[in-house]
């Protein structure tokens, strides 16, 4: 490890490696009780370019030194920039923070993965483009590491993996790859056809660990005439399949296009509300519209029709003008213009202030009224079996719900920490003998939720692992992420 | 390969294997010169289930015998179901011919191979449900196949690769995956989540050689309520950059949703004139509106709007009920909502009768107006150096354009069709030297596309080799598919 790291400095210089003790704190699991230190780093390097990438990876495979890469490490609930095996050194690319071209004509832009919600929105208003982001809710985190973790947001291109045009990566190996048109040099069409010329390894590079991804297109939404921010809440749950129900038909039929939020009790369209986390019996939905203020209207008027027949639902709208949204100033009307922001942060340590952590559980459900009442019951009562409170925000596609449930805890305190954790294994495997599984996960858990996955005795982890040989021969890429372990170290099974 | 003929006949029954030269005939690349003989089968196996193709992949790798797969085998312009590699053992998918499910509330089918859009339409008509698929404009071909092989529609489900929502794929050492949440065992949400948990390989098992795909999930578009099928025409050259500047608008707002087809003496909105192929200087552009009356009017007239500023546009449409098919006869509106036909077949004979081929060539390009006025003209120029008329049909997404070009020759005259495959070729070198390459190609010159892929001395290629490698040692899986070979057949490079 010490010629390791000497080597690392060599090629990119002693600034760029971070060894000491303090240094490494900030790089911890945010979410862990305090002195836990099994998903700590031995050592972070911070290359600038893709040659120092290049670099990284060759002296990991000299040396034989596992890495852990991150763009900006801010997903804290899965546990931010903290590598799953203790000393690993940790590939920080914040550096890597240039957004490298902004597309109007064709609404694109190519950033690096150190590249910010806020950078991003920063760099598109600068310019003056008549562009959108897509942003999750809190604006910190990478434009790239969101979306190859699965990330979401909540305009019409809030499936962030859904939104990626083009990808360069650096392969385990050293190897540079481009992907879809990309992989022709000089390509005219890298960043607005998503398939190039054969098989598209893209979804490969998402929630694994088989490259470092480098560079990334992402497609924006054009800034549309007028957007309408709506509101819909029902009382209790009785007319809570009714609403999915009636949600789905307007998502499937295209009338909305976003990703709507349904929660209960976390403050969706009334933030005073947030503070009575877990107590609120209503539910609330978030949804948008956008375009000519004629379509938009005619929109609003199907939306009323679907949803009269929801027993109790009171449906209001907030409408903005497209090209003004300087008053546009609560997170519930900003994250569906993609204004990226910190307020669900701070809404977030309310229980116990800075120490304040969570663990967010998210199954996939289909979208019908039945499939999320289930879910909703069955979720209410394996966590009230561990006495914590349902908080539940779901996000919606037009056949899938992300179900996102978050326990709180004091990080400060093993015991209540531990509780939590412990609670989340028993429904990772409740959850899954019903059918169920989850679309992401933290590191203590990555190996539990890959184990649910067993079709044909664990195809998937064969397949998984057969690639990972082939990529990464020496294992040196993210062990263990989304419980893909190299060759060396598969032992216990 | 004695031996292994009579082991596939053990394993499947001697009715599922073809051997006479008479049975092989129909497998022969239909558009090739009918003296060539240099993509024809050994023989033919015709499994009946995933255990029949584990059976048929076990054989292939026990003797070392080249396999060639289809579900159809009906995209004639690219090969039909001929092989490679002249020999090889056609896999007959046309019994794997079950719609295994459909979900009304949920809106997509499950089906195997040898479902042809034909009998998926049927399917759901028969069943009474308001549901469409996307059919591309012959629907004899699979809907497997097709979306494997990146194959277009016309609804706003016509990206038909990205409708995909799970897959079984029966890999070349014989194992059997599903991939995104038909990873676990008895998911719920396989066909309505398009990630599972870890990386997604589904974009691996197209246009490639890495699996067989047995069973697929497929998104359809719910029965809107009102159907607008809509023509818009611009007289010659001089308003084209314009036109498609308006409808690239329209695109990226989510006004049009669907893929719009443009082309000039191809029949779009006029069945009679396309007997005048290369002949008319109009440009004539099919698109659609679907949704509640309220809905599209608001959009047909945004739609007016944008197109108001094209010189000498005239626009055209045709309203119908969504629910009342039965008054929608003519190809371009059938097409658009999803019921399947072979009128163009016909159409596409009259040159030279049934003996009539085609090779179609279809670079990407951006969707500007500058780039695709330069490419029309890049076209017309390049094949009219061969004496070819320019015939194009572009298909649109929001960002990118398939310049669909076709050249028609006597398969009964080897000049003819010899001067049409070398035209061919000199297009794709001369395109890719200004950053164009092609979405698809014809078994003759997979090699030269693949080849002109070359980012990083061929990254790519490297990439799939590996994989490859991986997954199939033996080499036994389509070599030759797209370029990719096995390492045993990886001469003269």
């Amino acid at each position: 490890m010490t010629r390791a790291l000497e080597a690392f400095a060599r090629a990119l210089g002693a600034g760029a490696v971070l060894t000491s003790e303090q240094d490494l704190r900030e790089f911890r699991d945010p979410y862990a009780y305090v002195g836990w230190d099994e998903f700590t780093a031995g050592a972070v390097v911070m290359p600038s370019s893709v040659e120092d990438v290049r670099a990284v990876v060759r002296v990991a495979n000299e040396h034989r030194v596992p890495l852990w890469t991150f763009g900006q490490g801010r997903n804290y609930t899965y546990g931010g920039p903290a590598p799953r095996v203790r000393g690993s050194v940790l590939v920080n690319l914040r550096r890597m923070d240039r957004v490298l071209e902004v597309n109007e004509e064709l609404a694109y832009a190519v950033v690096e993965p150190g590249v910010r919600f806020f950078d991003l929105h920063d760099r598109l208003r600068a310019g003056g483009h008549r562009l959108w982001p897509s942003v999750p809710d809190i604006g910190w985190g990478s434009v790239v590491g969101n979306a190859l973790e699965h990330g979401r947001g909540y305009t019409p291109y809030g499936d962030h993996a859904s939104s990626v045009c083009g990808m360069e990566v650096v392969l385990p190996g050293g190897d540079v790859l481009r992907t879809g048109m990309g992989a022709m040099a000089g390509s005219t069409s890298w960043q607005v056809h998503q398939r190039g010329f054969g098989p598209s390894p893209d979804g490969l590079f998402m929630q694994s660990n088989f490259g470092i991804v480098t560079r990334m297109g992402v497609w924006l939404m054009p800034q549309p005439e007028t957007y309408l921010s709506c509101f819909a809440r029902v009382p209790g749950d009785a007319a809570l399949g009714a609403l999915v129900d009636a949600l789905r038909g307007l998502l499937l039929e295209g009338v909305i296009r976003n990703h709507p939020l349904l929660g209960q009790g976390v403050g969706i369209g009334d933030p005073e509300g947030a503070a009575a986390v877990g107590q609120a019996t209503d539910w609330a939905l978030r949804f948008a519209l956008y375009g000519r203020r004629a379509v938009v209207d005619a929109q609003y008027a199907a939306v009323e029709a679907a949803f009269a027949g929801v027993p109790g639902l009171e449906l209001t709208q907030r409408a903005y003008a497209g090209d003004d949204l300087s008053g546009v100033t609560n997170h519930d009307d900003r994250v569906q213009c993609g204004i990226p922001g910190m307020e669900l942060m701070e809404r977030f340590q309310a229980p116990y202030g800075e120490a304040t952590g969570h663990l967010d559980l998210s199954p996939v459900s289909p979208a019908t009224g039945s499939e999320v009442v289930a879910m909703v019951e069955r979720l209410r009562a394996l966590y009230g079996r561990h006495g914590i409170p349902y908080i539940a925000g779901l996000i919606f596609s037009p056949r899938s719900v992300l179900h996102i449930t978050t326990s709180f805890f004091d990080t400060r305190d093993e015991e209540q920490t531990r509780r939590v954790y412990d609670a989340y294994g028993h429904l990772v495997t409740a959850l899954r003998s019903e059918g169920y599984g989850l679309y992401r996960t933290n590191l203590m858990y990555m190996d539990l939720v890959a184990d649910q996955f067993d079709f044909n005795d664990h195809a998937q982890r064969r397949f998984n692992e057969t690639i990972k040989d082939a990529l990464d021969p020496n294992g040196i890429l993210s062990p263990g992420k989304q419980g893909i372990w190299p060759k060396h170290l598969r032992t216990g099974r």
